[in-house]
């Protein structure tokens, strides 16, 4: 059955070559166009020769993440190919899903006018927790890295307490670590008890935050101020989204360490990444009936 | 007590600077000789201008480990420095002890001459079991680094089961990873069911090395040979001693990729590897009585 | 401060005991009345000869969980003991919080109209999640106390993915069990995926509870079906509230062996109980103003 | 070819049942005598009506652990039989195997003069690995309910380092409690910081068992001697073999409870027991060129 369900895969990076692969693993038939080429690892999907070739007759055409960084070209890192968000919509008809992800208004309104569907895969809180997974690998791997301490005799903190947040400190609790949670939620304080985390509420962070090594932030707000800096020598490896949790210019001047450490799941771990995509996409089909 | 004993370091890298600072922080007098320059981390020891001022009145005198390349010079990386063994040797006086890492028959024979008690800190079993947890942390991070996938979803191998092994496969298991161990002596496979790892046997290996994305080997003898190499496209990270465990010509004709992964507390946490032979160090003058 | 502030315990079982003590111990003066004569283990209260004396002067009037079975009579099991709700509030006087666990609107009306504001501690989020640790302690107790097997040995199933759920399977996990989880929500799996469990939607059920040494039932709704006992080997550990899970009459017919195993922390742990219920009286305390 | 195979199984407990059981199942002829009748549970092993036809024609004759209480008579509890030792060797004949557990100088004597080859199966350094994972999870039932605080909360210490040990405190580690090792070799310090146990010395044990909450004792000679109980109100269990490592007159004085729990495997899991068994049978016939 799967074989007999056409998808388009349109530019992105690896993790959406890998997307690729994953969806023709499981047996669909995919066409990509304006995608990286990389041989050997990733094979089994069609590279057509134009854009139309890879939309037409496919169920569900599928962009990276984010679709776009402008709202008007797609992301496509190959240089050799520069493709419209305009032409894609034009090429497809109405009855294809567009996936994609970190779609905005703009998104919407294009895909609506051309009678598309278009839906954010990364919206998906499957996909969100398991992207989690390679973003706390990813997070620990800097941390042995930037620490000339072992991990095990670091004193750890993180802050916030998201899903990011609860995977980091479970993945650095399984690897030996102490483990300290800092969010604004008071009753978060008893699962981390749970899980064998230490707990202080965010509003006393002020006084406390010296006596770590590395802090891992996981929150997108200014927590991270110039009097919270002067306090600490810890590394901060931030991994809350922009506009992330630290006073940058501060932390320069101060000559704290700070790593920003973004997307980690497609540096990381592409191929783990594509596979988290391909699952959402395959749960998309299935919910909008056509699997 | 402690800072009436005076304790000479001798060259060494990073690592036995952070020596000197943790014995330093621990209330012995430390002097220093031909170590290596780094502000602001290490400190609280005292840096002498000659040898001669390092070693006189020591208790013990600390080098690197290894303690020499060749035998002759004491490993000392700084180059503005050339330190012979002969000239330590000789600065020395009855009563004293060298300490330094990896010892051989030669440097033995030269100290029991000058009637200095060698002693190598190397081959402490706590040293060594204390090391294996930078060392897994230092393999956990090549093994993030190198993988397309997250490591939780590896499927991993860990041949040998002596200290690297076992801390490395409880630091693994503790990531949430699947793990497998392939060892010679069987009983080992009861252990292994304890921890929650898979076993095979050493001498089956040949048969199923195929089914595994990463394969850490700490067996120093030639286990991977070109036969076995045919059959897995998994990354080799050779972790064992010298020659280590992998026929390196015929994996690179045979495009396995290996990573030779040695001394890695050193490289990865030099403080902790540091403190360690620093807790290395007072045990045995402990145990001379000396303390 | 704290020896400035009065507290009533009154009625109540060991918990309700072990509460009085850790409030004592924590600096509040505690007045018993109608509380369990234990010697030795639970001390630093005041054991007072009328309910007036307990109550008068007292901040809070903490009682026990269910506060009363019937409405009208105070839980109270020393025989020697009657108290009844009404006696208990007209001593009480405007201003004072009564505390007690699992009120229904009888008791809030009740208390309403004697102008006693009343709060129910066990609606406490952090309460229900630190009583999930003694009632997970508790369902291994029983799991391994039945089975014939070890638990690492046994094929876990868990239903529902609420919080007893969650740190039971936390807390197997950690034992080294094999578990696998079964809830309606689908996105959970991905959870499960972080933490290590396996996972099916709670629909699935039927095709395969067969393959499991034991089940953990947390959901109060009749999912144990007598289609469903009849594919089942399994103990059945029913920790769900009333009614439970199960429908015994069709268990009992097949021989399927079910344990009914109802407020745990009270039983298992009943000084871990009384503490955790005395946090939850000071978080009260801290949210009203009054510490 | 393992049905060509006839293993003969005489006397023991519910285990050894457990153990023919096992034995059938993984393709044996199996014939039993003298064991005991449990319904439904365990099958597919052959009763037979006279010792005879039990051992005759078996290529190894198991017998239960203990083999003896007294040297003379079989473990076996059923009161309709009585089996002598002499008996059963009497019907062996050279070439048959004997297995038992917990064979003295006595049997392998006996057994030599009827060219019998006699061998403990208790002796195997895998079966002894395995039973110490039941016996661990024996433990933690024990303590769950004999403690009055969650085991999360309770300060633990376990004396020895052995095998139970070992896996008991990996087991306790895995639940989220806090463990303490002591034992006497020192560089099993290194060993617990991996494992994340706290250590001290068994010397200094004396100053610093006031600490806990309950005690698991491995150690099969006096530790806790007056002086050291007179310090501490933790419930001991002591899992030592005989004469265990408490002085219970002393314990009886003070009060102090001591909970002496021998052969858990057996009593908690005789099913998973009886197939360490078997598995320990396999492997004796295997190196005995049997299988």
């Amino acid at each position: 059955m799967k074989q007999d369900i056409k998808i388009g895969v349109i530019g992105g990076d690896t993790r959406l070559l890998a997307t690729a692969h994953s969806l023709a693993r499981d047996g669909f038939r995919v066409n990509c166009y304006g995608v990286p080429k990389i041989k050997g690892k990733y094979n089994g999907y069609k590279i057509c020769n134009t854009l139309e070739d890879a939309v037409r007759g496919a169920k569900a055409v599928v962009v990276g993440v984010p679709y776009s960084a402008d709202g008007k070209w797609l992301n496509c890192p190959p240089k050799d190919y520069a493709i419209s968000v305009k032409a894609l919509l034009c090429n497809m008809t109405s009855g294809q899903l567009l996936l994609g992800g970190r779609f905005d208004a703009g998104i919407f309104e294009a895909a609506e006018k051309h009678s598309v569907k278009a839906i954010d895969y990364f919206a998906s809180e499957e996909l969100t927790v398991l992207n989690a997974i390679p973003t706390a690998e990813g997070a620990v791997e800097i941390a042995i890295k930037e620490l000339d301490i072992s991990l095990r005799d670091a004193r750890i903190l993180i802050t916030g307490f998201g899903r990011v947040a609860k995977v980091l400190a479970y993945t650095l609790k399984g690897l030996g670590c102490d483990v300290t949670v800092s969010c604004r939620k008071k009753s978060e304080g008893a699962w981390c008890r749970v899980y064998g985390y230490g707990f202080m509420p965010l509003e006393t962070l002020g006084d406390k935050v010296d006596g770590y090594d590395v802090i891992f932030n996981t929150v997108p707000a200014p927590i991270f101020t110039r009097d919270l800096l002067c306090n600490t020598d810890a590394v901060i490896i931030d991994l809350a989204s922009v506009p992330g949790g630290v006073d940058t210019d501060a932390a320069l001047e101060l000559g704290v360490k700070v790593i920003r450490a973004l997307s980690l799941p497609g540096k990381v771990a592409p191929r783990t990444a594509g596979e988290i995509i391909a699952g959402s996409v395959c749960d998309i089909l299935t919910e909008e009936g056509m699997l």
